[in-house]
């Protein structure tokens, strides 16, 4: 079919207004600003939201911050009308008030990010401006307001309605393997070749879910690996395995070994919970001999959580932590040193908490999508990353089709966490 | 590429997890809308929404009123917390009080409409909800403020960035096809016959705006002939033409005879407003040798203009309303109604106003898209609907590209009618 | 990704080229073929094939038989070369000598299709071209040898390995469903709406099989209905069912009850064999629970060979054949007909023999893909054209996955009929 | 829509065959020879084919070797047959004795390849077998006879109306991309981001032909610079740009300054005779400003021709040729040497001949594509390569398209070498 994207129309449309105005003298920022929010034609709009674009991605951190200052100060509501409308709520507070309180109410700043996103490109543009918002906050907490509006909007543009699960391979573009390539955050990629083994040989995949408002950039990414065993350590499957022969025919066990987002700018704003679940569906449908699902995880929060004391901890943990020191600290390498870490790993991610959900980041993904803590390994990661965050202890995540609904409504309830009973006598009871 | 939409994977979860429900007793609409709304888990929602959907569609009209009652009278916000948050800013009327104020003051219908839509086809049947809605308006009135909710909502679902453009023709599927039998509003499509003449031949084109929210749905569609003259009627460009002889290489006009919206559910908000631009650059594209684009448009508010009255009217104005009337209720068919009617119908478009902008609506939409009143032809539309409306009159607008952004900024600053010298003379100055 | 088909290039090229002469005197036929097989530019080789194709087409019937006598006669090979090509093999009978001798007997028709070949869209010329030929042959026997050029030519540029198979249903393009409607031919469709009915309900499936050299034009098509039972009449299976309710769920039979060959050009290329048998895949995939794959077929060859005698035929046969000729009749109608008949027909399905194959050309077709008879059926079809054929009678081939290519091998090799046990005692014995 | 390729579907069934037999003792290739050859059903010979193109691609020179000379020796045909169909035509030469000689003469190595072409994706595995084989052909002239019939079969097997011209840039698959890298045979890419210097930038393009008979394997492919001069030298085309900023508006020059054939397998199968017009006609399109296509090539054979000697040769060239010998050698570097070697390669591309056509390999391309000889060179190509075969002159092949029919009518006829006036002054007259 022959399909032409309006927004290729448009943006053609931009070049050409722009290109009969460049030799004039470039409006400046605030006229830039004044002509978008004012009742000008709907072209006009969309040239002066495009300029304004180019012009906020080439300004340095000062000039960034001061348009951010603006967006924060003069984009919001007229008090004398919001008093107005409230008044009239207070008064009669029916739905028709409820709504004209709500409209007068929204801060101006959200029809300014709408009128920015009229012209083409603007979401790409939007999303690095929102990065850049987020690297000020802490400087300028004042602009979590700016960015709460941000947040709003993207809720709303990103509907995940529209998520498509694309299979990465060695017929995926240059362009999006070279952001494969650049986002892997868990285990780095080193180069093509590197990239190459990853995602070509019969026994890898590589699953992203892309955003048709995001052309070209995966929002996050997994990568799989095929074979007949749950892998304990990631080394073996790091290795170059382009030229082994590999029989396709009885894979038996898929491992999710790294789970990456690429997108800081869409903080906050979830595509991941169901990514795994369809690339489960995804890899049954293919192999039909798959029964095990596992991740191979990072624990990124035990070295933190190790170091720090806490009250409610059971004095059983506490002297365990201790042991744990002693035998860091010793020269003997044949004690126990392991089978104390394991424990360890085991009951910081089973029993740490932030609110009452688990302290873990990576713990706290996996079993909110309804997986359970299979297994525990020591020296599984040799990386610089995995011996500093985990001692190089990783651990695997069952996703187990039969019990995943069950387990994410628990798991929202009341954070609980499932295990595996293999590993229920490694637990402290507090 | 082999990419996988998630709504798809999503659309088998729910049908899964139905089909394990469905034994059982079905809840009621409350208690699904108890469930959506409430703190369970994600999947469970999911459900929740299809179910209250499915079951929306199923009742009748009176069970309908009765869900959109309860939207306007149950999800509204609470009272106490609206008084706290305007308490607030009106305090300190900083931009995080505003937030405060804009997020409290959120109908809850707002978030009702968002977790429906994320059941996988849910937009579709929202459309339809809508389409509903908008019959039940007029008998009760309340209903609006649900109604404005939802255009909240359809603006920002429907981003004009995601349209699509698609070429319709004797290769496009018999869904699409099928629905533009059924939308033709303008000229009806008596059948596949028809279809395939106002589409197939290579003098004639079709082109609609998709979005991808409404999966084989068109929202807005344009029928084209392309010729040699300025077409003064309609009824040669029905005539049934598929087995002429045409030389496509000497195209000089491109006439669009015939627009239709299609989606009665998706009132105010507007795909059209450049459509044609679009299919303008399209048809140059394809055929350089084509200089004019111009429509042959019906005058749908002419008579309903012509039995008014309007004291500001002028004098010859009032005057020529009566010549006209005596003329039609004369025998005499070789007086010089035409002559009248023309002048009429040329000065209806280019005085009548409903605020500052013209009253007929298809004028409306071609001025305001930056066109020019080129011509007007009595004698155009012998179709029942075509004399009601306009005693058989039609009017060519202009698409001249070099005017159209200016003529487009005109109109929307002073409502500015543009029309080609040679109509000058029929003007009647008030 | 961004194609561009050469095809289309040259398209273009050869009506620009053509554009040019047009207004010249036009070439003769002869001329053209001068042109075509001498040794100018190829442009222009390949204008004069569009020429000559475009020429062929707008002759009645005595200008294209002229024109294949002119083939037969005049596109041979010099005698004289042959001669010495042989001689130097005769001489020296080996590989360079004999592919000389190849080359030099090559028949200069091939290299004439070759080149008419070369234009854009020849092909479907050159199969129409063939059509034609098939329909003198019988009047003029020597042009059997252009025919067979014709058949070798076909046989490489319809390469199986290009072969494409779509399902067919209500997305399908127009100009394809029309050619669905139009080839249909064993249970014609009497319209758009009865299409829709055989394609578009949850239980119905079309799937055809196209190639590339063919634009929009099926091959051959299997229409299939899908239900819980094996059918024993057509007529339920033909009736309009669009608004039933339909559990996809649990389907357990795929019945095959249409396949139709589109392409008479083509006819002696054979593209079916497979088709079956790849529906079967598709159709397992997607419904798991679809255990049954069989057809419901009519036995086109029953009433001639019930009217022939054949003096090899068992007398047991003959007496039946006599019975039922009796039983037809007599008016009373409570009789052992329907019992004799299907006797009848198994043991012509089982028996009759062309060469060693079974004489009932659908028989063939279904036995040589690995299929077995499974079931006959009286009073299964009431259509004209059923009761004339076959009394009524309908028969199941069963495609049982585990046998099939085992059959297969047994029916090429010895012709061997394979039919269910419950058939058994039907046999009789010769 | 949903096309399924009826090649997967066959590879699956290989597979799946293959798999049943693999545990028992392999067949012999004679054995499998005789089962393709033979009169077996279809899948077992399609199986039989796979498994010998896997053998064969498995063995080392010698054993491809024998299994050449097997197919010299054994698959010819019967020298009685064919005297009885020699004999039959030579006493009645008609139409049909001659298809009957034809079809006789016909070598079964023939029959062996298109056999073995059955399997799926068996073309690819001839084409690398072929170039097996025009590696033995010096050595082993007698298997010249198997080269012609490979070569009979894959003019046949890649018919250039099924040619794609695919766009290739940065979005393109890695997998082509990959063979991009390794196949450019003129000015070498080093690495990926050299090749993205190539095809990413605005002022680049590349453009390669693909047939569906080898996929994911380009055929051919042209490298392009846009910019607004023609280019007298390589070195500023080849130096990363990606980072410059590029006004896309007003290019005036598309230079095609490398084409690389990418499979040697497929030698004497010419596919590029119409890609530069092809691709001229894409920019055309996209850059309505380009007015000038021309080349930037290297002239390969002239430092062979110049240390040749001919006795037709001027003596005014010879003299020449002495001179510029001795310039060479003389270490004064501020003598004539660019005027004379700019005289020198011009008179090599004008005069030169083998037959009647040019005798250098690139001239012969574009010049026999229709273009002329626009300018001469010299100190434009400093590689290695450019200076030992050109002493660093390259030269600009003109597309002029409104002489580009005239031109390559002109040179198939008598070789006439066009050139533009301003080299006429450097003409020797012989």
């Amino acid at each position: 079919m022959a399909f032409n994207r309006f927004q290729d129309f448009l943006g053609g449309l931009v070049s050409r207004q722009r290109a009969l105005f460049s030799s004039n003298n470039a409006p400046s920022i605030d006229e830039l600003l004044a002509d978008l929010m004012g009742n000008t034609g709907e072209v006009s709009a969309i040239v002066a939201a495009r300029e304004l674009l180019d012009m906020y991605a080439a300004l340095d951190e000062e000039g960034k911050l001061a348009i951010f200052t603006q967006m924060e100060q003069n984009y919001n509501a007229e008090p004398a009308s919001v008093k107005l409308a409230y008044d009239n709520f207070a008064a009669t507070p029916n739905s028709a008030n409820l709504n004209g309180l709500y409209r007068t109410a929204e801060p101006r700043r959200l029809e300014l990010l709408r009128r920015l996103n009229q012209t083409p490109d603007a979401t790409h543009d939007l999303v690095a401006m929102r990065t850049d918002l987020l690297g000020l906050l802490k400087e300028h907490p004042e602009l979590e307001a700016v960015d709460e509006n941000f947040v709003h909007l993207f809720r709303s543009w990103f509907s995940r309605g529209f998520l498509l699960l694309e299979n990465i391979n060695w017929s995926t573009s240059a362009a999006i393997l070279e952001r494969i390539i650049r986002y892997e955050a868990v285990h780095a990629i080193k180069d093509w070749k590197d990239l190459r083994s990853r995602i070509d040989p019969p026994n890898r995949r590589c699953f992203a879910f892309f955003h048709p408002a995001l052309t070209d950039e995966p929002l996050i990414f997994v990568e799989v690996a095929l074979g007949t065993d749950i892998p304990g350590s990631i080394n073996s499957i790091l290795e170059d395995n382009v030229d082994d022969v590999i029989d396709t025919t009885n894979f038996t066990t898929a491992t999710f070994y790294s789970i990456s987002n690429c997108q800081p700018g869409l903080k906050n704003i979830t595509f991941g919970n169901f990514l795994i679940k369809q690339v489960v569906q995804e890899l049954q449908s293919e192999f039909p001999s798959i029964k095990n699902f596992v991740t191979l995880s990072p624990v990124p929060g035990f070295n933190r959580w190790l170091q720090s004391t806490d009250d409610s901890e059971s004095d059983t943990l506490t002297t365990l932590k201790t042991e744990f020191a002693d035998a860091e600290n010793s020269p003997d390498e044949t004690n126990g040193k392991p089978d104390i870490l394991r424990k360890l790993v085991f009951n910081y991610l089973a029993q740490a908490r932030r609110d009452k959900y688990p302290a873990d980041p990576v713990a706290r993904f996996h079993l909110g999508n309804g997986a359970m803590l299979h297994n525990v390994h020591t020296d599984a990661d040799h990386s610089e990353k995995g011996l500093q965050q985990a001692y190089g202890c990783m651990v695997n995540y069952l996703y187990d089709l039969r019990y995943i609904e069950r387990n994410h409504e628990l798991y929202v309830a009341e954070g609980n966490v499932g295990y595996s009973d293999k590993l229920k006598s490694l637990l402290i009871k507090s």
